[in-house]
């Protein structure tokens, strides 16, 4: 399948880029500032741009979103607004404008995690644009089918433990390989509307 | 209690409000165009004047939140603004800053509803808005603690079939007074982080 992976070079990327690649499937990365493509998804007229460099695809793919993590009492309307545009609206357009791009039986796969459901302290914000792009996908598979699209929401990957583990005490984290794996069953499979949670 | 209930004078919130006017609560009912207090949540300076007049409260309990239905296909980023504006940093902002004029003890109750898992078409921003807010009331709970915050997350009211049953069919609806009892709970009761699904 012809492919648009969406932050590419990020670690979650750089992970889904070679699952999808190792299965045949051709690629195109794209990023602000790297990979094939350069667009700024949160901007619509970047993700029109995007379309229009990437021509007709069969899956459009997200390892993308930038939320910020403060203290519930130090986060301001614009910090909302911003994990808002920075991992929910930038999504939505993906799909909202790649509808018309993506192959008839195509699929969308978009990035969320566990702060969803399991919350941690600084991740009000967080929490708040996976629950949302998690509510989006399963609504956005009952009016786009035959099209398709899905959610994956990891924990922690193992990989990132350095980074950020002291903020996920005792949470199982997950080998950047098993996420990558949940991005092959959106991209193949024949699911919809579902959120593969990992581990 | 002395509790603040925004949207009193809503299809909702009239049943929120009998039924904690009739548990002695002392109810401070808040609108835009009627109740005790007029003023506009959707605005932080209106927030900030509402919190003003009302004084101390133990209870912040909102029954308003507006969100655009369209089909997917018609909904523009704007309208995802909308909906994020009107049922989401709304109500986070009551919570932001009613942290500090609420009791120690005291308690916020959000208003969501089942499009959060249940889709119907037409509907995909206001599941976004509903998946936000619930994981953003799970995510808020684990700080504001020893005060509390929950959701009520009803399907569509037995008595809003006439206009909005068409949209939901075969899902079961849910009578007011059921709905208002979560309210109930959800301010009187030990519980935070919950969404109260009805039925
Ligand atoms: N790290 C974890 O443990 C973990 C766990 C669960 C979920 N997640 C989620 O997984 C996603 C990726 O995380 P990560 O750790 O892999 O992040 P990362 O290493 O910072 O990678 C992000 C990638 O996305 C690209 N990107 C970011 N914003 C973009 C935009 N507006 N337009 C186009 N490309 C953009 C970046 O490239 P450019 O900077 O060149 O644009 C980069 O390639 C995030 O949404 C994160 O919340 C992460
Ligand atoms: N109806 C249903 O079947 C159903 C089912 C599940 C969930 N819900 C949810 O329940 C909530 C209430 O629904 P409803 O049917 O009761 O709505 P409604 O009859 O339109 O009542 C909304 C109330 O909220 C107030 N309000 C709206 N925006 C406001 C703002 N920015 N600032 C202050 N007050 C504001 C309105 O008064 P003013 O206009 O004077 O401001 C009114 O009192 C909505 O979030 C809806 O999505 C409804």
């Amino acid at each position: 399948m012809r492919i648009l992976l969406i932050g590419a070079t990020g670690t979650l990327g750089a992970a889904v880029h070679k699952a999808l690649a190792g299965r045949g499937h051709e690629v195109r990365t794209v990023g602000r500032s790297a990979g094939d493509l350069r667009h700024d998804i949160t901007d619509p007229a970047g993700v029109t741009a995007l379309y229009e460099a990437a021509g007709p695809v069969d899956a459009v793919v997200s390892a993308a979103g930038d939320v910020p993590f403060k203290p519930l009492a130090e986060l301001s309307p614009e910090d909302y607004l911003a994990a808002f545009h920075g991992k929910v609206l930038s999504q939505v357009d993906l799909v909202r404008q790649g509808i018309r791009h993506v192959a008839e039986r195509g699929s969308f796969t978009l990035i969320t995690g566990v702060l969803s459901r399991e919350p941690i302290p600084t991740g009000a914000a967080a929490s708040l644009a996976n629950g949302a792009v998690e509510a989006f996908v399963r609504a956005a598979a009952i009016e786009i089918a035959p099209q398709r699209i899905n959610a994956v929401s990891p924990s922690v990957f193992t990989e990132s433990l350095a980074d950020y583990g002291d903020y996920f005490p005792g949470m199982p984290p997950v080998d950047l390989a098993d996420v990558a794996r949940a991005y092959v069953r959106s991209v193949e499979g024949a699911q919809t509307g579902q959120v593969y949670e990992l581990p």
